[in-house]
């Protein structure tokens, strides 16, 4: 019996790393049997030939687009997720107190299977969708890319790159009627699929539409098991977490507050 | 009137930060009154002195444990975000994949009105349980602080402070055995208020704690507004988020996965 087997007959917990985090706590997890090795929707013959994910980061970008899909996608087998940027290094979050590091450049990533795009505040948004180093790489990525993603306001940026003309795409609540100016149609949903593109909702909806594509990219039972790994089973405070669910003083107050901390 | 009344008046729409995308799209959001200075429940005679939000930063921690709870707080009036850690610069979370920036070392915040500690994977969260500098840090701040709070594995790393003694509390859904040993009672729910300690469940949890924390720092109409401004509105696609919604199989794979994942 190896080292692995034995530590796994002993039964003991794991923390979200799923390694032993002790001793002697029994759980029945740990001794089922191991599933699915993820490969589901691979084409033949590329099994170990790692996907790539780009998450685009841009000066002003909201932390929770980004790291959302990036939290649901980084364990997804054979899965390799990496930042990319106009410049490597940290780059500035929309409220400006936060930097997330892109690893690489956007020369450094001339092709991913996935491209994530995230959105950001008015002045990143905007700035992202006037910035034709982004828009060509965005176009160039898409050429050959599996999935083609945004998140919240970044469905601005691929409308701005030319890629939602004509078909159906969500954005960040507030901002659903801009989507008509790059050609797009909105639709109502966390996230809205068509063909290779799939656009979220605001900022949060990046969870959904990373769960989702964790099982595209794999199967229904990695899908699932990245929902209990990031023990997503929301249960919000308050209930007005879309504008059909909330009030004109709280969607006023949204409005201030986002206006207030941007940079 | 002034240049912003005028500009409300045009009645445009915003992003994710909340200023003109562009122009001449009404809503009626825009238009209403502003709300809530946000500073319910603040001193009085405080108001203008920011409080301060320190976020714990390690070696392993998981990403979405630490960004789910500064989305949800970043914009509450009179808040500010800081991530803190044992040296300050780009702190590589469990998957080695993504790296978030400390903005400061451990010494340079001695205080902070709210201190949360994000959970990690296996060797981050046992590290920092067995790290005395930040051991000694949480115990230091929390003899001050407002709110004492953690996400996932991070209640562990409270309780190896001593700081959970006798507390309910909870944890990721696979180290709830755990929390016996560091004299904490496992208490279901999505998090769980003890005093000042507020302990969430796994990762994504982090987001219902923050926006419930928002309100407490400031005032429900905060709290919604945020969640309205986060457009957290979740439909986890797949319904096993939590281990009571999992079966055995999932269960399994969710920890592999982890396992797999980690560095």
């Amino acid at each position: 019996m190896s080292e692995k087997q034995e530590h796994s007959r002993r039964g003991v917990l794991r923390t979200a790393a799923g390694v032993t985090l002790g001793a002697g706590i029994a759980t029945g997890a740990s001794t089922a049997p191991a599933a699915a090795d993820g490969g589901g929707s691979r084409p033949p013959g590329q099994r170990n030939v790692p996907r790539e994910v780009a998450i685009l980061l841009y000066e002003g970008f909201t932390a929770l687009d980004a790291v959302g899909p990036y939290e649901a996608l980084c364990r997804v087998p054979g899965v390799r997720v990496t930042t990319v940027a106009v410049k490597a290094g940290p780059v500035r979050t929309d409220t400006g107190e936060l930097g997330i590091v892109a690893a690489k450049t956007l020369r450094q990533v001339p092709r991913a299977d996935v491209l994530v795009i995230p959105g950001g505040g008015e002045r990143g948004t905007t700035e992202s969708m006037a910035d034709v180093r982004i828009l060509e790489w965005i176009r160039r990525v898409h050429r050959h890319s599996t999935w083609t993603t945004s998140v919240c306001t970044g469905s601005l940026i691929l409308g701005a790159a030319g890629l939602l003309r004509g078909l159906p795409a969500t954005t960040y609540w507030a901002s659903r009627p801009y989507l008509k100016e790059v050609g797009a149609i909105y639709t109502p949903g966390r996230f809205v699929e068509a063909g290779k593109i799939i656009t979220a909702a605001g900022v949060s909806a990046g969870i959904d539409m990373g769960l989702h594509l964790a099982a595209r990219l794999s199967d229904q039972r990695v899908g699932r098991a990245m929902e209990l790994a990031m023990e997503y089973d929301p249960e919000p405070p308050f209930g007005t977490g879309s504008p059909e669910k909330a009030d004109a003083e709280t969607q006023a107050l949204a409005l201030k507050l986002l206006a207030d901390s941007a940079t």
